[in-house]
């Protein structure tokens, strides 16, 4: 019998080549579906590519072979980005969390605190010892910085988290292998939803449109994100509040379908314990959101949202179910 | 103000290069997972290949432009393969409940019943008065032949199913949205494992790492499942089982993840009336499939099934928790 690692090397290039290029074409299609919104790109819906089903074997250097010779290294793990205001204690508190928590290549501290120092580095090694932290100190205090696009990520996933807000790590690790299998979406733990008049709701009924901050993304939204038009940025500054929205509109815009997948756990996320109170418990919190989505709808001249009917829950939260 | 669609045009054109490109990395960094397994392959694994950021504005025609060019046509909808054997009552109740379904393209009967007539006309007419239909008789009746690479399938999406089982239609959609956010994943009804020892399990406690016929695959997995070892479709055609089991491991060590993704519905898959037995209530059924998987794993020389640690649900299967 030959060994199977032969059998894979020696018989299966071809199919392999095809598989690999069935997905690109696939992707290619997904991201292409931003053409219905450009003109440009809509010029070029109707032209018929070669696809795996065409490939002409007897032409060297195709665009098959060409991406099957590539093999590039992408960092696993996740880079953990936690925004902090005027709250280091809380901060200090998630941190200590944070630091038995597996696959966390750097943890990035947005520190929306102009003038004020970041904590010596013993507090931050207390909390912390295992952990590499890098704190950003920005210029303004703008919800815009939590999607700066820092150099210090070499990871493609970015798990965007509340300085007040922690999850489990057995969550954090599920959260993570099922973003690694739908990368373009946001992969999150709250999902809102928008109603037919463009009101924000926090508990929709039927499916979400909206996973917010707590939850995994892809590090090139990031790109997106800081190139979208000043008005919309300048929205996000006015009530300092959607930053999530407004990147929930643009994934949606850009890919056509919806923006995120909901994760429900057991306990869900939970809370660190701080004095300070969170941005969200503001009375006209809802109000604002509102606003802003309603001012985002005239800029995109539609809503992008989507709605999305399933979630993602651990297997053993299901185990009590007889299964089939 | 300017109109959003003008903008994505003229202002994100080099941003949704970068994107495509980078989900094209990704995906050829998945796929290359192979190479672990693959001599070949694994001389490559340390080249590092040229990614977005390293992107050459300067070049014509480089492969970021040569991507964005192109908009292929995929079609939507999926191809319902539907396995029969020696029990057309079934068959036919069940396209009863078919004919109510949404996005199916094209139904196609694997008629593994060699020198059967298949049903008239107008039986099939009268259980599906819409379905576009065609019968394809076998000259063998191999399960092996649920997996063939027929010309009628011209969706990428492919709803496997047994003559005997049915999913309501909200949840068919359901997966269906859920397949095309994982498409290299098969999205199914059914899940199950393997313990320590490489034996079958119906009800894995942690995590599963099979999931079986009755769910999506992509239509590409039917080429790599018939280029595959003539030794290891000769174990399907001996037990006259397992082919499912098969087609996880070759997936598994296609992508170097796991095979499925299991969807839990309140209902899950339901029966069609049907006056035959199932091959799967065979008293030895289990017996045979821990068989297959010990000499699945003795030709591969590993086991290449990884464990899965979450479900697809339906959000609103949760309505009654307290959101956060």
């Amino acid at each position: 019998m030959i060994s199977y690692s032969r059998w894979t090397t020696k018989r299966h290039s071809c199919t392999f080549s095809q598989i690999v290029l069935s997905f690109v074409v696939y992707n290619v299609a997904l991201f292409s579906l931003i053409s219905y919104k450009g003109t440009k790109w809509k010029e070029k819906s109707s032209i018929k590519v070669r696809t795996f089903l065409e490939k002409d074997d007897s032409i060297p250097g195709s665009r098959v072979d060409s991406l099957c010779e590539s093999s590039p290294q992408i960092p696993d793990g996740f880079t953990l980005v936690i925004l902090n205001h005027n709250r280091t204690d809380t901060l200090l508190n998630g941190l200590k969390h944070w630091d038995h928590v597996r696959n966390i290549k750097k943890v990035l501290v947005v520190w929306n605190n102009p003038g004020v120092k970041i904590p010596d580095d013993e507090s931050i090694r207390t909390a912390s010892p295992h952990l590499d932290i890098a704190f950003l100190p920005q210029n303004t205090n703008s919800l815009n910085n939590r999607f700066r696009v820092f150099s210090h990520i070499l990871t493609e996933a970015v798990l965007m988290m509340n300085d007040d807000c922690i999850v489990e790590d057995d969550y954090v690790q599920m959260a993570l292998q099922a973003w690694q299998t739908m990368p373009y979406c946001i992969v999150g733990f709250h999902g809102r939803g928008v109603s037919a008049s463009y009101q924000y709701q926090w508990n929709p009924a039927k499916n979400y449109s909206m996973v917010l901050n707590v939850g995994f993304l892809h590090r090139e939204y990031l790109k997106m994100y800081q190139n979208a038009p000043p008005e919309l940025l300048d929205i996000v500054d006015k009530y300092t509040n959607c930053e999530d929205i407004l990147m929930n509109f643009l994934i949606a815009n850009h890919t056509g379908s919806f923006s995120g997948v909901l994760v429900e756990t057991p306990h869900g996320v939970q809370s660190v314990f701080s004095t300070h109170k969170s941005l969200s418990i503001r009375p006209d919190h809802a109000d604002q959101r509102t606003k802003c989505i309603r001012q985002f709808v005239e800029y995109f001249g539609y809503l992008p949202l989507k709605g999305n009917p399933f979630i993602i829950a651990p297997y053993n939260a299901f185990a009590h179910l007889k299964r089939q």
